[in-house]
């Protein structure tokens, strides 16, 4: 067995199963077997494979898996080995598959499985599911699929794929079990009996009138604890909160982290309950909000499949640097109307990249501080004025600190107090800018109805470059040359 | 009542009664209440204010409140509002609301109570709730919890507090059901009714023998679903994880994200059973996660409080900006390397901060891509070549795109073919560095057994940096002075 890059430390047991399998496969020579991959079609390839007894013992050991892990296994895989696997898994398991795996991932299965195929994997999922899938499925393949689904299910395909990415709409499923509040626990208790399973997170049945109005919830544990003879009525008790579709799944994500929920129910205007969200769901929206920050602060669009195709990357990246071209290129031309003092003082050209980058940094602290501090309610247009005020007053400070450290420096090289005096007084300055940009460019956003983080972090770095050279350089010309 | 910035749209209900009383407490003038706060002690002051009518009212609608709700507000107000409402909630609250306030506000709220009501409100709260306070209780305070705890819990908490803050151990509680694996259903469910309630999201309860080993799970639903004449063990499944005490906490954040867990249990090394992780803890450590990652990147330490001093701010800041400050000089000496060049053509002036800027906007893209598959297991040592290749020609295309045309750009400004072609060659060479850096940082780190995501930001416009200028201006020295 290969040596694998555990830490000595146990690992849970599924974790490790596809762990050893991946390691194995990366190992295992895929090219030898893959070699005929371009001339023949993948699956009389695989045909051709199947006899091989190593790629039947692969094929049962990826049955074994959990569709989580075999999506873990595709993602970390080049295309080739990919498709492989792909094509080993059984038939009925594609749906959950592509459901687990990454965007940029499904986008290369969906490229290389015939449209009947994707059909059948599709038929497999709820409705909710292949709303997930939808925006990745070629038209044809949706068309068919919304065909052969029942009736009650076309509709809550379209009512799924109606809503917004970031609405509770988008994070709902139909899949909940409905109790009437005029029955006695004895007979939910049976009732329950006849179920082969209950939907997955399944902590409470939501009791309903004749109307489909939410009434109440009836916990599993107030089930379980309750005396048998007492009716639903007596036992339900009122949800921790009622979502409704259009909301912003944010903010259902909040109700979830802050009254600890396994699920919890949706209604529509009229209080009817359309469906429910569980806490699964709202994980992975955690995760997936969290790590598209991430990407969009480096300027990524979406996440990218390492093995994806030079081009792509390219694609994915491109939108990001030309906007820093151009901010860039601004700084660039307020540097140009100084070079004339540059000329007379070449050490303004060696120092000035300090304060313009020790500016952006500041501003960047402060952006990010002030947009969190909005996200969590802690901060509104009211206050405002006061947190100018403080992030002003550690810009002062902090320009006094670094400036003067600097412009100690400056006047060790360059023999030259006024010139630390300017260093001084220009990361001070630029400091004050940077204060002033990070509280008002969020603030304004917000005003505008608009996301507060969208693009703050290229603005303030904009503002405290350009600003940066244009005080330093502009001090610069005034006090020295 | 006052505007509320709400869209239109209809709010989850609880989320609309804080965030109501939140704008009314920010309409009401607290400063005219608040006025003698600085003459007398807090409570003394607030027993005062107790009897006036307003004061009351607003008590009664704090007790009201989820303590998440409660949390919420205490954030969201200033240091003096948030010390009166702290006062007002009743005193049997406070360890919950002290779990659910961020750091910095909890700080300072500890900082506000008097020792014996902190030891009272760590008193109400279960073992791994304490061990959650622990580092910001007072040790005297602590000291005297603990010797308040029967002896069990005192085992717990002594358990909890020894693990890091991102090991399993760390997210565990010991509320758990357990049941033998040779009674029937009926026994269960009967045994389950002596409860007044159950364990918050308690979905599966554990099946254990008297050695106290797990012997498997037996979901509420299946309980639920099944004959009551069954024997536990005919029924109970293999739990889909069992974690360890000192595994990664993130390993168990991914568990619960593959498989959709609402609960796990916690074995130790013998598989004895000694605690579980619910979903609830993951969802707050998920997130918490993600926040941590971006105030990182931004370089602030902690999560601030956006109402603390200016002081407090200066100390969550200061290290990045004292690092920036290094990489900056150094940055700065290597352009004093090349003032001669500078001065026979200031144009390199006005021109190096774009090839360094653009280096390394493109570097972070390239770290942070690289990070985030090492992270999801995409990348191993073994296919850094390949993607270093990958990386490498996404450059060199992106330097000859970006680089022509800001190239042309400086043609037309400085009327000079020669540098023009220099701009191309250092933007295409920097590029190359910031692939070669943003690959090879990330993949060394992970050798040597670190974080990929450690300081890689830092390090790589450290390098973008000085090895723009370098190549810029020794290019230019070379072919254009």
């Amino acid at each position: 067995m290969p040596d694998q890059p555990t830490s000595g430390e146990p690992r849970s047991a599924r974790d490790s199963v596809s762990a050893q399998l991946l390691a194995e496969l990366r190992e295992l020579d895929l090219s030898s077997l893959l070699i005929r991959h371009d001339a023949g079609g993948a699956a009389e390839f695989v045909a051709d494979l199947r006899m091989r007894p190593e790629v039947e013992a692969l094929r049962e050991r990826l049955d074994s898996l959990h569709p989580a892990d075999i999506a873990l296994i595709l993602e970390a895989l080049p295309l080739d080995a990919r498709l492989l696997v792909w094509e080993l898994v059984k038939a009925e398991r594609d749906g959950d598959i592509l459901l687990e795996v990454s965007d940029a991932v499904r986008e290369s299965l969906i490229a290389h499985t015939a449209s009947a195929d994707l059909v059948a994997a599709a038929e497999t999922l709820d409705a909710d599911e292949i709303a997930d899938l939808a925006p990745d499925l070629p038209d044809a393949v949706l068309a068919d699929v919304f065909r052969a689904l029942p009736l009650e299910e076309r509709e809550q395909l379209r009512a799924a794929m109606s809503f917004d990415e970031d609405a509770v709409g988008a994070l709902m499923d139909f899949d909940l079990v409905t109790v009437r509040p005029d029955v006695t626990l004895e007979t939910v208790l049976r009732y329950l009996r006849r179920f082969d399973e209950l939907p997955d997170q399944t902590d409470q049945l939501f009791v309903i009138d004749r109307a489909e109005r939410l009434l109440g919830s009836l916990p599993l544990q107030r089930l379980l604890v309750s005396d048998p003879d007492l009716i639903v009525e007596a036992v339900m008790v009122e949800p921790a909160v009622k979502l409704r579709q259009d909301e912003k799944a944010e903010l259902a994500a909040h109700a979830f982290e802050r009254y600890d929920l396994v699920s919890a129910p949706v209604i529509d205007r009229e209080g009817k309950l359309v469906g429910r969200v569980t806490v699964d769901e709202v994980l992975d929206f955690v995760r997936a909000e969290g790590e598209e920050d991430l990407l969009a602060q480096a300027g990524l669009r979406e996440e990218e499949d390492v093995f994806s195709s030079v081009w792509k990357s390219f694609q994915n990246r491109w939108a990001w640097l030309a906007i820093n071209l151009v901010t860039a290129f601004i700084a660039s031309r307020v540097i140009g109307l100084f070079e004339g003092s540059i000329a007379q003082l070449v050490a303004l050209a060696a120092l000035m990249p300090i304060v313009a980058g020790i500016g952006g940094n500041s501003g960047n602290q402060t952006i990010t501080m002030i947009v969190r501090a909005i996200a969590i309610g802690q901060v509104s247009v009211a206050n405002g004025r006061e947190l100018l005020l403080k992030e002003i007053k550690v810009s002062v400070i902090n320009g006094l600190v670094w400036g003067g450290a600097i412009g100690l420096v400056a006047v060790g090289l360059y023999h030259s107090w006024a010139l630390g005096l300017v260093m001084v007084a220009a990361m001070t300055l630029n400091l004050i800018l940077s204060a002033l940009a990070g509280v008002s460019i969020p603030m304004l956003l917000l005003r505008l109805g608009r996301d507060p983080a969208l693009g703050s972090s290229v603005m303030i770095t904009a503002i405290t470059d350009s600003g940066g050279f244009f005080i330093f350089l502009g001090l610069a010309t005034l006090f020295l040359v």
